[in-house]
Parts: structure tokens; C-alpha cells; sequence
């Protein structure tokens, strides 16, 4: 695809090509995330960032990117965005905030929101999240993580815990790993389980994908562990909540028995399913990950403005 | 008047000379405001936008515009802003936020409430809208749309129409009309209509002031047709606001019966009472009004920062 | 101390030595802090402002100092930051947002937290005020504004007036000032006089205390009055309240009965506490005070950074 003046929108509309494009950008755009190079890329260019639901760390970390190159940020946190409490139409919205601006981040709680807005807006629109959609730049960050730790993808074998029915994270990278050849194992009690369609999906391409409600057993022989939080709100039954709780924890001893060089990725927040024990071992790439928002924005805002 | 160090206030405080002036800079910022070109002319300089109560898109506006200059922003979107709950006078909030900044732009649900923090800023002071008073940029930005759409204002046909009652943005624009040579159509229904005081000023000024309740009676010689939205909360008879709603509309046919250059303003948003059938025609002027904002914005800023 | 990558957490941390550098530093900033001259110091590092409770004014005064160094900020003013409701530690939340960022500056209602993010942190904190706990920077303004209004603060009478008890800001103020050598007299009513260990512990470092619930008496001999509010929720007895409220009262009349060069500061908001016929009076500090928090953030920000 061609990036410049490109809306983000839905992991599926990359090739593999183009997540190599992306990962490869993203690199070198490393070290002026860090702080340790500056870059005046993006002078004068101006994202607005409109937030419709509360998402601080995205909304920092899409601003943090901006800022790095040199941009500018306009923002609104606002849930109730006074215009549409009138009566506007998001088209409206978008049609008018974007003759204010270069770009647009936006999160929202409604499913299409983003692309609805896309449809209007004059300048490239990347989805930062629109309610059970899609949420693509955590997606890529997720990608790129992979990258950065394992130096491939390739060849791996990615297990998925936690909370694989609702987790719009597992199911958005799931997608975007079918563009590369690794392994799949899919880890979460009845109830919460990987949705039948992507598993499908996954078997139809040719992928070998392994199922199994067994944390230990599910991470024996992975090369990335990618944990999610299981949320109380899922479960009719407290009790059951209570024992999944407290059996899906990934401690040091649980790695122990894991490959050497097993990573543990997670979206973040953390609750209590990674205990803190972790956070200083080899193996805790969540933190990293999280960090990597910031090149990963960065390259996508400098792509779409025709700046990469 | 010296815009140096000047507040802006309301729209009568201009001369019609003042008024080229401003016209004449916003039309220099164009290019700025479209990113066209860029500009450090208010660099290091400090926009605080103070907004006690939403409008997301005056100050989204307000920010952009200094943005586009070079220059930086501060804000706060409290509507509880934190010493004022406190019991602090609006004076004294003025006088510190003042030596934080160079300038200040304050939308406020109070009437008189920007003349009061002018009146203590030790700093320009743009008043963004004061309840049901003033929203001089709005005027300024509704008479620069007219300028760059028409060329010219002397002349011209005005209708306006919709809730001319309560309406900010009419009863302004119609001011600032005041000081060219424009004829005027008035057209609303009953029980919202453009209040006496304004009619009989104008006329007293020697205006041509035609007043209709019939939307296509009144647009048919106009050169400008400025809606409005008709808010329900206006009406005790519901049912009458539902006829009026769905009489009080303009779409592609109605403007077939037009003037052929009519242009269609509208201060946005926008509900039903513009189609949107008519966004794609060369009537549609809203958009394009919307995005005035920005340069006629940044004029106002470099001039009272005397940059201009 | 060394500043550079240090957290400014508590006024306790500070030696004599320290303090002095930091009014020198701060001294320096006041140029640019007023705009006369610009500074790109601070060029490509980046502020989190992280606001968790409502401080409008402290924010504001954090981001201006920041950008009129050259540096940029992200903020957040949401009460409800969201990865904190879904059960993410404080540790976690600094550990991440740091890597957003080159410096936060962090104000949040529980004693403690600025400490914990500082712990967690990946670059420096700057404690904003973290509930009934310490406000640094506010103590540091204050200092700044007596060195700059009076010259020195060795040999001064400073006096503090109002609610000492539950005034976060007298209490730190008092500390830093044990650094100094300066008599105290300490006028509050019954029930919100100045805490008995911090009397004891001025006492017993040999400064001479004095103690009063008479306005005028405690402020005849003091070079510095330090007013602050007395606040309705404080007091079980209404009454009392009035009674109090309409006694500590510092008007012109009052201060003809003082020194001629005696200086009023409040740390704002003030209400009825200080008449407004003395703001225009040569005693009156309070606002240029307000405005010191400026160039007093500039430098603290440039410090931690390695820019001073």
C-alpha cells in the first residue's frame, strides 16, 4: 500500500510486505524515541488527537510520538465532545477537525467510528481504538515488540493467555502474525476462549494451532508467552472468576520450567496475572512493549504525512 | 483602534477600517492555516485557552491557529476550574494565569465574564464566547467567510434564518454587517424571530430589513443564505417544533430556486436543517466557514501580540 | 545534591547549599520566565504533567515553565486515569508513562505517591503536591519570592497567619525556612494553630517562636506576612467560624500599623482573608508571587535535566 495520505484503520489492511515496511521504519525511529537523537521531521505538522473514551497511555503515547518528531498536538479527552452532543454527525466532526490539523488519532467507543470519520476527513485518520473493533497500532506495537526481542517472527511459537474471547489485543495480532509462518497456542478456561472463527481462519491458512486451558502446559514450548488480564465483569459465576484468578498467574517458578529464552508480553494494565517477581527476570518484555508505542507512532504518523 | 496589546471583546468595538484590517490579515494567514506554508511568527510565545465551559471545536480552533504561528498552548478544559471553586474572584484568576502566558483566549458561561478577566490580565485577553454575549471570533471568522466567498461585502443580500431569537452568531454577524452596505431578510417563525432592539437598529441606520416566516420566500433574492439550528429547548409546543423542524430546511431543490451563486453559511453543527445532499454542491459554504476559524484566529493573535 | 536525573520529592532533601542554588538557578530563569528573553534549553524533552486530581493553576504553571525553556508537554488532568480503575499499580503506571517522557511532574490526593512513581520511574518526578503530604515546588516558590522581594532571608521576622494547622503550605515553608536564620511568630486561632512538633522542632534547632491568636499583634514586627485561607470545613462550630473568619482579615488599615516594608504572600487562592485595596500597595507580593512558581519550575525542571 501507499502510506502517504493513508488512513490506519484494521490490522487487515497490511500485506507482509507492508508490516516489513512498518517494523523497518519504526527501527530506526528507535533512537530518537529514546530521547538519545532529535528529529525535526514533523515541524509544523499538527495531529489532533480526539479522544472519545478515556485512554490515557495511548493518548500520551500518540502525542509522545508526535512530539518527538517535532510536531504539534492538538487533543480533546473529552467523552462528551460538545458539537456532537448537539446533534452532529461524526462526519461533520470529522470534516471540520480536520481542516484544523494534519492528521488524526482517534479513539472511540462505537465499532466503525473510525472508519466513519476516515470517509470525511481530509487528512489521514489512524484508529486509535474503536470500542470491540479494531485497535491496529497496538497490533503493530505488538509486532514490533516481537521483532525488537526475537530479532524475527518467523519460526516462532506464540502462546496467547488470558482472556481470548473479549481481548481485542490477541485477536488483532493473532490476524497479523497469519501473515508470517509460527506456531499458535491458545491458552484459556472454557468460557473465555479463543473465538471458533479466528482459530478457523488460522487452520485454513495452514497454521498449526494448539489449544489447551493449561497454563504450564500451554507455555512449555513457546518463544513468547503473550498474557492478558482476565476481567471479573466476563464471569456469571464469582466463584469460578476466583479460581481461574488465582491459577493463571505467571510467576519466576512458572518460567522456570519455560524455554530458556521465553518472553512474557502483555498489553498492560497488569493486574495481579504477571507478579511483580517477573519484572526483573529476562523475561519481562512488557514494559519494552509498551515503550515501543512510541516508534511504532512514530512511524506510522511520519508514513502517512509522506515523511518517512 | 491599536490592536497591540489590544483585548477582543465584542464586535462593537470595531471600526469598519478595523475590520479591513483584521479581514486584510486573515487573508495573509491562508496559506499558513492551510499548511501550505509555515511560520514562526508567534514562536516562544504562550497561549493560554481557558475553557470553563466545552466547545471543543472554538478552542481546538484557537489552538490550531497559534499552532500554525509558531507559538504554544496551555489550557484547561476544566469546567470546574480549581481555585475558582475555591471562592477565588474571576479577577484574581486572570491576574496569575496572566503571568503564565502572553495571551489569553477564555470562553466562560457568564456574561461580561472576559471584560472582567480583561480587565485584571496583565495580558491580551480574546473572549471565545461569554453565555449569552459575545463570540466576536465567530462574527469575525462569519464576515471573512463572506469576504473570501463573495470577494467583497458592500452590495450584497443577507438572509439569515432559523432561531434569529436566541442565536449568538446572528445577532453578531448582524452588527458587524451594520458597518457595510448589505440588505437584509430575517426569517424565522414566530416566537423566535430577530429580536425588535437589533430590527430597529438597523433600519434606524438606514438597512433595507425584509422579515419572512417562509424559508423559500426569503432565500430567493439572498446573495447569502446564514442558518441556523432550531433548538428544541426553545419550544413549549413540541408539536409545533417538529412542524417548524421539518419546514425550516434547506436542501438541494430549495436552492435550485435560488440565486445561482447563493452561498449556503451555517455557523455548525449542523442537524437536519441542511441536507446533506447539499454538502457537495458549490452552495455549501460551512465547511469551508469552519475552517475560516483558523486564519481569521491567527490574525487576531499576531495582532494583539503586535506580530501582525 | 546532585540535581541532574534527581526527584524533587520533599522539602527535607534540600541543604542550605541546595536551596541556594536553586534561588540562583530560578534567578537566572526570570528573564525568560516573563517572556523578555527566550531560551531552547529544555529543545526536545518532553513533561508529563500527570495530574490525578484537579490543580488547575500548579499545571498550568509546570507546562508554562516547561515551554518557555523550549520543552514540550503531555498531560493528563483525568481524576480517573483509566489503566489506575483497572487495577494497575502506581509502580506500573510511572514505569510506563516515564518511558513517554524525559521528566513528570505528578500531583495526586494520596501521601506517598509522588515518592512511589519516583521509585518506579525511569526518569525524574517532581512532586506536585501529593495530598495532605508535600508540595516542594510550592515551598521553593515561596522562597524564591521572599529572596527576591526582600533581598536575603537570614535576620528576617517572617510571620504565618490563618489555618497553620491543615496548610500544607505554611508547614513546608516553616521546614525549608529552618535552613535560614529567621524568627517566627506563628498567629492562629484555637484549633487550627501550627502542629506542636513542628514548633518544637524550629525550638529546639534554638529559633525563636512566637505564638498568638491576635492578627495585629503577631504581625507588627514581622518583615513577612504569610496569610493563607481559613476553610469553612474545618471548623464543627459555624459560628466560630464567622466569628474567625471576619477577624483575620488583612486590610490597608492593618498594615499602616506594621513595618513600612512589610510584604503580604498568600499562596492563592485568597478569598475575604486580604482585602483588595491592598493589591495595589507596595506590600502587596501574593501575585508576583503566584508568578514566581515560574522561573522557581524552570529551574527545578532544568536541573533534573542536566540543563542548568
Amino acid at each position: 500500500m501507499d502510506f502517504k495520505g493513508a488512513h490506519i484503520l484494521h490490522v487487515n489492511q497490511f500485506t507482509r510486505e507492508d508490516l516489513e515496511k512498518i517494523m523497518e521504519v519504526s527501527k530506526k525511529m528507535l533512537p530518537i524515541a529514546k530521547g538519545e537523537e532529535t528529529s525535526d521531521l514533523l515541524k509544523d505538522k499538527i495531529l489532533a488527537a480526539l479522544f472519545f473514551e478515556p485512554s490515557t497511555r495511548t493518548r500520551l503515547s500518540f502525542e509522545s510520538a508526535m512530539i518527538r518528531l517535532g510536531g504539534r498536538v492538538i487533543n480533546t479527552t473529552e467523552v462528551k465532545f460538545s458539537s456532537l452532543i448537539k446533534g452532529e454527525s461524526l462526519e461533520d466532526t470529522a470534516k471540520v477537525i480536520s481542516s484544523y490539523c494534519d492528521v488524526i488519532a482517534v479513539r472511540h467507543p462505537e465499532l466503525g467510528s473510525a472508519a466513519t470519520m476516515a470517509g470525511a476527513s481530509d487528512v489521514p485518520v489512524l484508529n486509535g481504538g474503536d470500542g470491540p473493533g479494531q485497535h491496529p497500532t497496538q497490533a503493530l506495537l505488538d509486532l514490533f515488540t516481537i521483532y525488537q526481542e526475537k530479532g524475527k517472527v518467523d519460526g516462532l511459537h506464540v502462546a496467547m493467555a488470558g482472556d481470548l474471547k473479549y481481548g481485542r489485543t490477541v485477536h488483532s495480532l493473532a490476524m497479523l502474525l497469519g501473515n508470517f509462518d509460527v506456531t499458535f497456542t491458545f491458552i484459556a478456561p472454557e468460557g473465555i476462549r479463543m473465538p471458533g472463527k479466528i482459530v478457523d481462519h488460522l487452520r485454513d491458512k495452514g497454521f498449526t494451532v494448539n489449544i489447551t486451558d493449561d497454563l504450564a502446559e500451554g507455555m512449555k514450548d513457546a518463544d513468547i508467552i503473550y498474557d492478558t488480564r482476565i476481567q471479573k465483569e466476563r464471569f456469571q459465576d464469582l466463584e469460578l472468576f476466583e479460581k481461574i484468578k488465582s491459577v493463571y498467574v505467571i510467576d519466576k517458578k512458572l518460567l522456570s520450567k519455560c524455554k530458556e529464552d521465553i518472553i512474557v508480553m502483555h498489553p498492560l494494565p497488569r493486574v495481579n496475572e504477571i507478579t511483580t517477581d517477573v519484572d526483573d527476570t529476562k523475561h519481562a518484555a512488557y514494559f519494552r512493549q509498551a515503550f515501543y508505542g512510541i516508534p511504532v507512532r512514530m512511524a506510522l504518523l511520519a508514513m502517512v504525512l509522506g515523511k518517512a
